[in-house]
């Protein structure tokens, strides 16, 4: 049956001959013994044109009874038609309905609340909008794979069931066997620092979980992280890579998914600034930034949303808040030789009020320092072994960094909350379908 | 530091050049004022030349200090020498320490049991043997996303956290707000068949788990698989893009991965046979070929691992064993028109013993057929309601497999047990590092 089927986005290599479409009908109209049938196939959208006299008796009957959603297999000649949606259309000769759709479909050309579509995520991926998110998503992540693969870095797969180790904030668990509760991962930082010194240059690319009561905009508790990790990087070099790395995901989607872009209407326009080099504004700087434009924030405090939005609108481009107050970040990150009350990280805020797509840091390689700071910060030591490890023998100088995948589709497709980028969100009250 | 840092694997390009290499001791030897120094670093393995007459004093005091797995930066210049380690080797002129290691490194040149190296995983990482199980793994992960994009498969993220749904094995659960228990997916399936409908031919790359108390050299409770689903797709154009899949990945990694092959000490000889077409062998031929071989078989019943290894002997290539009986299998595939005692659905079992590394199956695509089907298997069906809208709006001929990855790199690498072939195994009794 593939090899009778044509997709629709390969229509263009089918001008003039015969072919057999197979899809689903998601727009019909009729004008006395001329009917028109809109299709799409997830690749594209279709009109085939059925003329009464031109198909047999039984197809035109079938014709009258197609409705939403619907599945059908229509044969014909494939015209180019610049009119047409997708640029092309079909004189149909025959046209068979496949599966039938009951008229209760329930997602209709009309507005729905956002609990509805999420309800029926389902079907409402189906839509021309929601299926180019995914096609965006799909592109983004192979963009990934080839930007680190012209980069000889090896891909590890980090566990999702860890012990009691990464981040503090909500953990999920599950009952493991007899070693007890098992955590899904946060992060997969601390097992790619390990894996660097074993290869290299690593990077890691899977869901990571945050089981946080927040509703926002920017919050799933399932969701993907790229997190490179790189021996003998400095933070230097960490932000340099991100730099590149972020301009090739940007101009990669523009260059290959202008079709998609289009469906979302999206303005690419603010894209273009992404081949400016990123600004770089040390916290203390950042803060005086937000002070002086009336904001509340006070040295040692971490970003809000709010100041990431000031920052960022203040450079019109990409930038890295670098040197964030000890106290503000995680107990891994390396102090900063020129000021010990500062460790060696950056965030990466995207314009656009997008705020934080990337958070990365040189990592704390001096044995004595990280001891201090887990226990500073009450964390099970004993569970940390493996990871002081690493510092014990032949520590080494390593940074990195970890993209949070679907804030980086939703900026680049203009889309305002992460949960259209993923097929399936889960947020605080959403866990089906 | 990274500018200043060349990697082993790029020492080709700098013969006759002075660089710095940044690494570990892997290997020490000396002889009166003559030194040796082995290290590396993830992408390679290289012999320093250390003269006592051609560095600094204190460099040679360093030398003197070395340790299995200490770190070290070495400058000097690059040599060609087809007899060192890596094929190049370095006349050292600077030599630094940068991390000690105590002489207490927990892996020793000597045998180790497989609980201790276990228990050690992020220094077993280190040895050749798994950087290069590794580096085929990264290979063959970066293969799968080229074969499908080659095809304009979209890749698809589905769910990790979902509601009762899936099949009916071991589950791990977690408390989920006030939504009660999620689940840990143990396939993306189901959500993959939603995905086909809404985008045509798809496939995920993610993630899996199976609280089974197996323990054998083919089970992890954390694995990762490459799920495939193909609109309009009938069970024929199934296996033969499987067959196209796997013939692919073994040719890739055969084409560019040979260095590591080597090291695995891997005969690549048995792996020729995957350019022949595969067995394609009805169930009920593989039941009396077993049978006929003295094996204890009966029709209706799975194959086990003896089965399979007797029928792929038999063949010695790759075997899809086609058609099982419908009670072996799970609900969601379809019945066999030509014998609905039947579905339409194979395993594909891999040569050397190997056993199943695929399994796919047309899927049921009548309604009534897959509720009856669900009702049949006990399953909760009002779980299932977005699963059966599938089939009741707008139903489609559609097929899609599983391929596990660990199995399929084990197989590749002639690697026993699949718990080498990911970064940190997942089996019961272990949870940690």
């Amino acid at each position: 049956m593939n090899r009778s089927t044509t997709r629709i986005a390969d229509l263009c290599h089918h001008v003039g001959a015969t072919v057999t479409v197979r899809a689903w009908v998601i727009h019909l109209r009729s004008k006395g013994k001329l009917g028109f049938v809109v299709v799409r196939d997830g690749t594209g959208v279709l009109q085939g044109v059925v003329v009464k006299a031109e198909v047999p008796e039984a197809d035109w009957a079938a014709f009258g009874t197609l409705t939403q959603e619907c599945s059908v297999a229509l044969t014909g000649e494939v015209r180019a038609d610049a009119r047409a949606p997708g640029g092309y259309e079909m004189g149909v000769r025959s046209l068979a309905l496949i599966g039938a759709s009951p008229l209760d479909y329930p997602i209709q050309p009309k507005e729905h609340g956002i609990d509805f579509l999420l309800d029926h995520r389902h079907f409402w991926l189906r839509s021309q909008r929601q299926a180019a998110i995914m096609r965006v998503r799909s592109e983004l992540e192979l963009a990934v794979h080839d930007f680190f693969a012209a980069r000889d870095f090896v891909r590890c797969d980090t566990p999702i069931l860890t012990a009691a180790i990464g981040e503090r904030a909500g953990l999920f668990s599950t009952d493991y066997f007899d070693e007890g509760t098992a955590y899904l991962a946060q992060t997969g930082q601390l097992y790619g620092e390990a894996l660097a010194a074993a290869l290299g240059r690593i990077y890691t690319f899977g869901p990571t979980f945050r089981a946080e009561k927040s509703k926002t905009r920017r919050h799933l508790t399932e969701f993907w992280m790229i997190e490179p990790e790189m021996a003998w990087y400095d933070q230097d070099d960490n932000m340099d890579l991100q730099e590149d790395f972020v301009r090739y995901l940007v101009e990669r989607v523009l260059e290959r998914r202008p079709e998609e872009l289009k469906v979302l209407e999206r303005d690419t326009a603010p894209l273009a600034c992404v081949s400016e080099p990123f600004a770089r504004v040390d916290y203390t700087d950042a803060v005086r930034l937000v002070q002086e434009q009336g904001g509340a924030l006070q040295w040692g405090e971490d970003l809000g949303a709010p100041d990431e939005a000031m920052i960022v609108d203040h450079y019109q481009r990409p930038v890295f808040v670098v040197n964030y107050p000890k106290e503000a970040k995680a107990f891994y990150m390396k102090e900063n030789p020129a000021d010990p009350r500062t460790v060696r990280c950056a965030d990466l805020l995207a314009p656009e009020g997008r705020g934080e797509i990337i958070g990365g840091s040189q990592r704390e390689d001096d044995y004595d320092k990280i001891l201090h700071r887990l226990t500073e910060e009450g964390l099970p030591v004993e569970a940390y072994g493996w990871y002081l490890d690493l510092r014990k023998y032949g520590t080494f100088t390593h940074a990195g960094f970890g993209l949070g995948l679907e804030r980086t589709i939703a900026w680049i497709c203009g889309i305002e909350h992460i949960r259209e980028v993923i097929p399936f969100p889960r947020m605080m009250g959403r866990l089906t379908p």
